[in-house]
C-alpha cells in the first residue's frame, strides 16, 4: 500500500514528530510505502512530491515547522482541484492519504472523504480550538513560551511600576491566553468568548497597583470589548504619556489603560515566536501518539476519521466531528481563571 | 470556617501553585481562614505552623519547591500519632485540612479521613503513578527536564560514536521514562513494568549504530534484567574500557552494554534536578485547579475525597481510590513505544 | 561606614545580583552598613529608603527586575534637586552611594561625585553600548532571548516561504542585533551605525531562496534607511499583501519587502522580553563581580570611579570615561557579520 | 587553495559553528576550496574524508556536536603517523589544515607545524582551561546548564532540608564550578587548584542551615581533599543514612557531609549534559568569530598559530603559546567566590 502525507495550515510545533511516526510505523508493522506531498493540498494538486521514508524522517522529531513545507491552498477554490487530485494521487499510485492540519486543511479533508478518497485526518491547531479532542499538539508549546514571556514580563511590570499587557495568539477562542495567563499570574485575562468591559479591567489594574505588585494583563488577539463599552482611542492617536497607539488589541488596550488610569502601560505582541522552533515534550509526545494511530487507521481502513486525544487514550473520530463546531473556553472554565484577577 | 494545609513526600514543582490556588479561592470566594502546617504530616503532629494568606503566597506560582516545607513523618509510626493531630486541629481551631502529596501522604490522609478527620486531598507524583488521575502535577516538568537532557546527548553520542544510557526516575512505574524517550527519540526504554532482555538491547545499539546514528536507553532506576538474563558486572568490577561501574542501573547498564558490544557506553543519572525548579505551564495550570477545586470541595463538605484530572475535566474521587493501587504503564502503551526502538 | 545603594533607568537582568555582591562583600569584608535608596534618584531626593542587608538580598541572585525599584527621575532638572540629595544624605548618615545605571544614572553620578558626593558607579545598560567596558550585564540575557527567538523563526521561515524581519533593542548602537543576528544566523543585520540600503537587503532576501532558506532579518529599533534610499511605505499604508503596517522600523522593513519582492514578510518586535526575568550565568557573574569591586572601591575611598570589564579583569575607570562616548558597533566588527548576509 | 578541517576531542557546543564561518568565510572571501577530516586525526592518518562546503553546512550553526565527527587519535602515538598525515593531504591536494580542538587536538598541531605542515587552529575546550584565550566557546553553555540545574536544586534543598552536592566538570581547572557556583548561588564552590579542607565545607554547611537556606556545594570533578585531611569514607561504604556511596568526588563528599553534619546529603553529576546541545549565543558568536578569523589566518599564511580572544578582540597567538601551559584559577579569582561561603 502506498500512503501519501500531506501537512497544511499554519506552522506548529510537532509536525515533523507526526510524519515521522507515521512513517515509522506503516513502514515497520504495515509495510506501506510513503509519498510526501509538499506544500499542503498545492502538493496532490499539483503533483509537486518528496521521498519520504524512515530516513528522511531522521533527525526531525525535536524540530519545528514541517519538512513537506505547507501552504493554505485550498482545492475547492481551484478549477478542477478535485479531479486534478484524484488523477495525481492515481498517477502517483498512492491509495490513501495522511492529512494533518487545521480547520481548513481537514475541512478538506472532510470534503474529499465524502467524493471518494481514502483519507486519514490529524488534527493541528496551535489555538487548541478543533473540538473532538482535549488538546491538539503546538498548543502546549504555544502555552510554554507565552508563559515564559510573562513570567519575564513580571520583573519589569514591578520595577518600573508600569503595566504590561501581553498579546497570544487566539482568533476565535481564548486557549492560549487562559492557559498562559493561569500559568503566569496575570491580573486579568481576556478572550474573544466573552467581551470585555474596559472599566473592569482598569478596576484589576488599580488594585493590584494596590498591593505593590505591577499587574500583566494577558489578552487574545481576537478579544473584543463590549459594546457600549467601546474604547475611545483609535489607531494613530497619541494617549496620556504621547505614545502614538497602533495595531492590534494588545496596542489599543495598553493605550487606553494608560488613559484611564494614568499608568504607563506598554504591550508586547507575542507573534511567530509561539508557533515556531522545537516542541514541548508534552507535544511530541501527543504528536507522536497522533502519528501512530493514524497510521493503524490506515491499516484498518477506517477512512474519514481523524485522531482526538481523549484522557490518555487516542481515539478516533468522523472528520466531520473534529472540525464541524469550534471548541471554545466555557464560562466556568473562564470563571475559575478569574479568581486570580485584580 | 479555618482551613489547615500541608504538603508531604518528595520535591515537586507545582506545590506552590497548588497552595496559592487554594489559598485565593478559599478566602475570596469562600470566606475561609488559613493556617499553613509545617513539613508534611509533622506540622499537624507536632503544632509547627505558618501563617497563610493571599500576601503569604503572593510571587510563589512560578518557584518549584514548596513553601510549607515537606517530610516523610508518618504519625502512623509515632506513639499517639492520630490523637495528637485531632489535639493539635482542635487546639488551632482548624476544621478542615488540605494534605497535598503522595501515596503516603493522602495513605495517611485516608486513614484520618476514616478516623473523622475532615479532609480533603490534592495527588501529588513526580512519577505519575497515582491511579484515579490522568496526570499529577510535576510529572510535565519532569519529563521536560529529561527530553531537554536527551536532546543535548545526542550530539555527544553521535559525535562520539557512543552509547548513552540516561536513568530517569520511576522506582515502580515507567512513565518518566516512556514520555521523555518518546519525546526524545530513545534507541530503548526499559521501565520497570516489563524486565528487560540484555541481548535485545544489545541489537538495538547494533542497528543504531548501523544506520550512523548513535543510540541513546533511556531507564527507570526501578527497571530490572529479566530472570536468567541476570546481566554478568556487578557494582565494582571493571568493564571492557577499564571503567569500574558502580551504583544503579544506569551505570551497570551501561558497563554491561560495553562488555557486550565493544561500544563504548557511558550513563548520566539525572537524578535530583527533575524535581526542582520552576514548573512548566502545564504544571502550574493543572496545579491550580486542582487547589481551586480542592478549596470548593472543603466548602462543599465533600471530605474523604482527592481531586483528579479527567480529561480536561477536575472531578473528585474517594481517596481510597486515588491511592489503593499503582498506575502503571500497559504492555499496550509500552507496544506503542517499541516501533522506535533500535 | 553607611553605604547607600539605588538603581537607576531601565530594567536590566543583573541588577540585583549586583545589589547582594555589594552588600555581602560590605557587609562581611568592610564592615559597612547599608541603606537602600528606591527608584532611582528619587530615593536619595524625597528620601525614600528601604533597609539592605544580607538578609533582605537572600534570594535574588537569579530574580530579574530590582528590589529597590528604578526611575528616570534626574535631579538636575529638580529644583534644588543636589542640595536635596545631599541632605539626604546627610540625615540619613550615608557616607557614600554606589549608584548602579546606565548613561543617565552614571551621568547623574558624574555630575554629583564633581560636586563633592562620594559615589561609586557600576555600569548598567542592556544595550551593551556605554564605552570603558568590554560588556555591560543584561547584554548577554538580551542576546540569548533574541537569539532563541530568531531559532524558533527559522522553522516559520521555512516552513511558509516567508521572510521574517526581528525588530530588537538598540537604539543607538547596534550590538544586541549583531550577536543575536550572528549568533542565530540572519540573512542580514540592520544598525543603527550603518544606514541600510533597502534594494541591498531586498537583493539578501531573493539570494536566500534560491537556496530554499527563508530568510531571517534582524534590525535594531533604531536603525534607518540611507539617504535618498528613503522606503516608500510610511505608517498606515497598505502594503502588497494588503496588510496595513505601523509603527517601528521592524513593521515598516517587512511592509517594504513584501512590496518589492513580491513575498510575504512579517515583523516580530520582541519588545520588553528583552529585559526581564533571570539572567543567564554570564550576566549573574559579570553583575556579582561588578558589586564585590564596587564595594572595594568604596572601602578604598576610590570615588568617582565606576567599574569595568577588560577581558576577564574588573578595573576602576574614572565614572566621566565610561559615560563619555557611546560605544558603537565599528565598521569592522559590522564586516564580520556581513560575511553571512543573503 | 584546498583547506582541510577537521576536530578533535571531547564534544564541545559551537563545533558547527567554527566549521561554517571557516567555510563560508573561505569560500566568500577567499576562494578556497575545503575538505572535511572525519573524526579528528584519524581522518588526515586514513583518508576519511567528507564534503564541505556552504551548503554542507547550512543548518548546524545551532546544533551541538560536530558534522565531522571526533575521536582521541595522536599521530604521534602511530607508526609513521606523521609521514602518512602528510601523504593524505598531498594526495587530497590540501595545501593547509584548520584543527579545531583543545590541548591535545592543538599539541598534535603544534609539532606537526614545527614538521612542515601548514595548520592554524582553534582552540576548544568546555573547560575554559587553555592559555592565551579569555574564553573558549563551550564553555559558556556548560557554565548555563550547570547553573540551571543549580537554579532547580535550590528549591529541593530548601523544601528537604537537604545539603545537595553538585558535581560539574573540570578535571584540571575549577572554572565551570566557579563560574556556575557564583551563577548559582552555591554556598561552598570546590575547585581542583586549591585542596578541601572538609571540617571548613561543613562548617559552612551548619551556617547555612542556620539561615533556614538549605546549602548547595558545587565541586570540580577534580577537586581533592587537602592532606592529612582525608575524608573517612571510601566507595562501596555505608553512611550515616545508611547509603551505600560510590564512585567520584560528587558522591563521597555528600557522603562525608552527612557522616560528619547529620544532615542528608545527596550528589548529583551532571556529567555529560554539560557538553551537548545546542550553544548558548555567546558561544555561537565567540565560534563563529574563531572560525571566520582561522579562515584570514590561512589566507595571510600565518601558520603555526591559533585564535584566541583578547577582551572582545580575535587575535592570533602561537600555538605552542596556547598549548603550553594550562590556565587556572587563581587564588585572587577564588577569593572573589569565597564570600559568599556559608
Amino acid at each position: 500500500m502506498r500512503v501519501g502525507v500531506l501537512t497544511g495550515g499554519g506552522d506548529c510545533p510537532g509536525l515533523n514528530a507526526v510524519i515521522r511516526a507515521v512513517v515509522r510505523r506503516g513502514m515497520h508493522d504495515h509495510g506501506f510505502e510513503f509519498l510526501g506531498y509538499r506544500d499542503g493540498w498545492r502538493g496532490p494538486l499539483e503533483g509537486v512530491t518528496m521521498p519520504l521514508d524512515v530516513e528522511t524522517c531522521r533527525g526531525i522529531l525535536p524540530r519545528g515547522g514541517t519538512i513537506l513545507g505547507s501552504s493554505r491552498t485550498n482545492p475547492f477554490s481551484v478549477e478542477r482541484g478535485v479531479e486534478r487530485i484524484k488523477q495525481t494521487l492515481a498517477d502517483d499510485g498512492v491509495d490513501a492519504l495522511v492529512a494533518i492540519g487545521g480547520e481548513d486543511t481537514l475541512g478538506v479533508a472532510t470534503k474529499l472523504a465524502e467524493l471518494g478518497v481514502d483519507v486519514v485526518g490529524v488534527p493541528k491547531t496551535i489555538d487548541n480550538d478543533l473540538s473532538g479532542t482535549d488538546f491538539t499538539f503546538g498548543f502546549d508549546t504555544a502555552v510554554n513560551i507565552a508563559t515564559e514571556a510573562i513570567d519575564r514580563l513580571h520583573t519589569t511590570a514591578e520595577s518600573h511600576h508600569r503595566v504590561l499587557v501581553v498579546e497570544v495568539m487566539g482568533r476565535h477562542a481564548g486557549w492560549i491566553a487562559l492557559h498562559a495567563g493561569m500559568a503566569g499570574g496575570a491580573s486579568a485575562i481576556l478572550i474573544p468568548e466573552q467581551p470585555f468591559d474596559i472599566e473592569r479591567v482598569c478596576a484589576f489594574v488599580e488594585t493590584r497597583f494596590e498591593s505593590e505588585y505591577a499587574p500583566i494583563i494577558v489578552v487574545s488577539e481576537g478579544a473584543v470589548p463590549v459594546e457600549g463599552g467601546e474604547m475611545t482611542l483609535t489607531s494613530g492617536e497619541k494617549d496620556a504619556f504621547g505614545h502614538v497607539r497602533l495595531g492590534g488589541i494588545g496596542d489599543r488596550l495598553a493605550s487606553e489603560i494608560e488613559e484611564r488610569t494614568g499608568k504607563e502601560a506598554r504591550a508586547v505582541v507575542l507573534g511567530h515566536i509561539q508557533r515556531g522552533g522545537t516542541p514541548t515534550a508534552f507535544d511530541r509526545w501527543l504528536a507522536t501518539r497522533f502519528g501512530l494511530h493514524a497510521a493503524d487507521a490506515v491499516a484498518d481502513g477506517e477512512f474519514g476519521t481523524m485522531m482526538a486525544l481523549r484522557g490518555t487514550d487516542i481515539v478516533r473520530v468522523p472528520l466531520a466531528e473534529g472540525t464541524g463546531e469550534l471548541k471554545t473556553v466555557s464560562p466556568e472554565e473562564y470563571a475559575e481563571a478569574q479568581v486570580f484577577f485584580g
